[in-house]
């Protein structure tokens, strides 16, 4: 095999399956969903065109949610759903492109690795501050920049911000008349602390059904803010670049808001235990690594990250993602959204390779 | 009722329904998809994350339609599915920005609306050919484009280009090295020549399942080309902007494949004869007026038509597009995609409207 051949990339691994392949790639839950698709759209008729934003039906329980979940009081005309917080993120960073050439978008890194790409595609540039917050460099750095991308719980590191830190973000940032985007769509997976979703003026919110329902393939997510000429900029943006996100998939995302807590709860165990069990192999193993305080990434120090993920990938058929690909050389990213029998396989193959090292 | 609350937006119109409004708004069939929804996604079981660029199986159907349909034969690597025909366009359009700054992108007046919106959020410039081509005007404009969109049949006119008339637009913007994107979302609906699909190096072809199978509100389109470097680019971006298009409506967009070919065609004998019909109507109120070789608008000449369109709506529950809205000044758009008896109620109203003028 020459060295072409095993160069790896995000776009092999999206969907990839096998007999044989631990996967500890992909960022989605592997829980099914919390009912029957099928039966949720039996009597479906809806064929024409949707509103741009978003069916009022799903809208108005949107509203209702936002404000139980999140403690955010916004009008249902500034909520807007889209093809998953990929699209909410896009249309937020195109809106803020639009007003300006050049603007800057602020980054935490390590990074989800399509957050400097999507600066990059809306014409604009992106830089960078250390995802363990050091507030005064977010200051001089907010002061230049349009817009600064917050994640918490963040991929690929799982860890959580402080409420205080959060605040404080979005004081700076509102002084410095930066847009916050917070990007919140691991928000219930938290397993330490209860999820806090930054308010105020400057803020949009990207959340999504994705994590929570296990529904990343019918890309339902939604952005909203309190700032009525923000949103309208989206929704302008949005009637002619997607126009309505589909309709089955609102359907689907409406019947999602009527599951009980309890099913969001139960899911949240069995990601803390899968959490605390790869988390003891990688202890066992002595690589460096930080307890994630939420979503389902753990991000081990491991050295040559690059070659460690195309070894595993080639040579023991295990599924990685090098940090390269989120601004963190030197480590390695591991999904926990498998089965506990399928982590242990995956831990034994990587202590396998790590052992012969 | 102030002059202020008469303004009349595309927005307002979008699934704007009620007892006593007649619509010759919209641009989507009234017909009813070919089959019942709920039966078709009964057992769908699909909730991870897809493949970006669509589903393996709804592809190598597509591949053999573009072949039988277009004839066209194109790398099923080569074709994006896609959140409808918009976001296809959007992708083709995006594509060509990341080129340089500043593009300028040629689109034939008068013009499908969002066309020069989606060139300016992609931070490029419009610029512009009389959509009764003139092929000396195509040769000079494209000399300095880096794209140039093209759409028979076409909206907002109904007309059709001539195969003789598209051949040579190809090859001209071929020799300019300008990217020829032909949105052809209205090719089953062409009423005295068959469609012709440009094919060439340079042609990026935007199609959709909305306007064949009634399936606006899905959101299922495609985009497809022969330049291996072009569509890797679009894939790129849509990897991080939306990810893959929603798995439902491509389930759906699946099974369309496989309706016969009749059905289509009951449907075009459908719209000609509203064609047929509307066009009687318009000669009787003495409007000039082309016949629509294809797609589901007439375009008559009204004089000053953004005040008619807003009495039309507000006096008389009419909704019409002024032309304004796709730089067809002194024009009115009306959508032919409702039933004879709602074409007659609104023409007679119309000609009420017109009679006391």
């Amino acid at each position: 095999m020459t060295v072409t051949n095993r160069v790896i990339t995000p776009g092999m691994f999206i969907g990839k399956e096998g007999p044989d392949i631990i996967s500890f790639g992909s960022g989605q839950p592997d829980l099914e969903p919390p009912f029957d698709i099928g039966d949720v759209l039996l009597n479906f008729n809806k064929f024409k065109y949707g509103k741009v934003g978003g069916e009022d039906e799903l809208k108005s329980r949107l509203r209702e949610y936002v404000k139980s979940e999140f403690g955010q009081g916004v009008e249902q005309d500034y909520i807007v759903v889209t093809n998953g917080a990929s699209e909410a993120l896009d249309l937020a960073l195109r809106r803020i492109s639009l007003r300006s050439d050049g603007s800057r978008v602020l980054l935490t890194k390590p990074y989800y690795y399509s957050y400097p790409e999507l600066v990059k595609i809306n014409h604009m540039v992106p830089v960078y501050t250390d995802a363990n917050i050091d507030l005064e460099d977010v200051k001089e750095k907010s002061e230049t920049a349009d817009a600064m991308i917050i994640n918490s719980p963040a991929n690929p590191t799982g860890s959580t911000l402080e409420k205080d830190v959060l605040r404080a973000i979005q004081e700076i940032t509102e002084d410095n008349s930066c847009v916050l985007i917070s990007d919140e769509v691991y928000h219930s997976l938290t397993y330490e602390t209860e999820h806090y979703s930054p308010k105020g003026e400057n803020v949009v919110t990207i959340n999504s059904f994705s994590k929570t329902y296990s529904l990343c393939g019918y890309r339902v997510g939604y952005v909203f803010s309190q700032d009525a000429d923000f949103m309208a900029g989206i929704l302008g943006i949005k009637a002619h670049s997607s126009m309505n996100t589909n309709l089955l998939s609102q359907k689907v995302a409406l019947e999602c808001l009527s599951v009980p807590k309890e099913h969001i709860m139960d899911n949240r165990e069995i990601f803390r235990m899968r959490r605390d069990h790869i988390y003891r192999w990688i202890k066992e193993l002595n690589l460096e690594i930080e307890k994630p305080g939420g979503a389902f990434y753990v991000l081990p120090k491991v050295g040559d990250s690059m070659k460690m993920a195309e070894d595993l990938f080639f040579d023991y058929n295990v599924i990685t993602y090098p940090g390269e690909w989120f601004g963190a050389e030197g480590y390695l990213r591991l999904s926990f959204a498998l089965p506990i029998e399928k982590i242990d396989e995956g831990m034994r193959r990587i202590k396998s390779y790590i052992d012969i090292l």
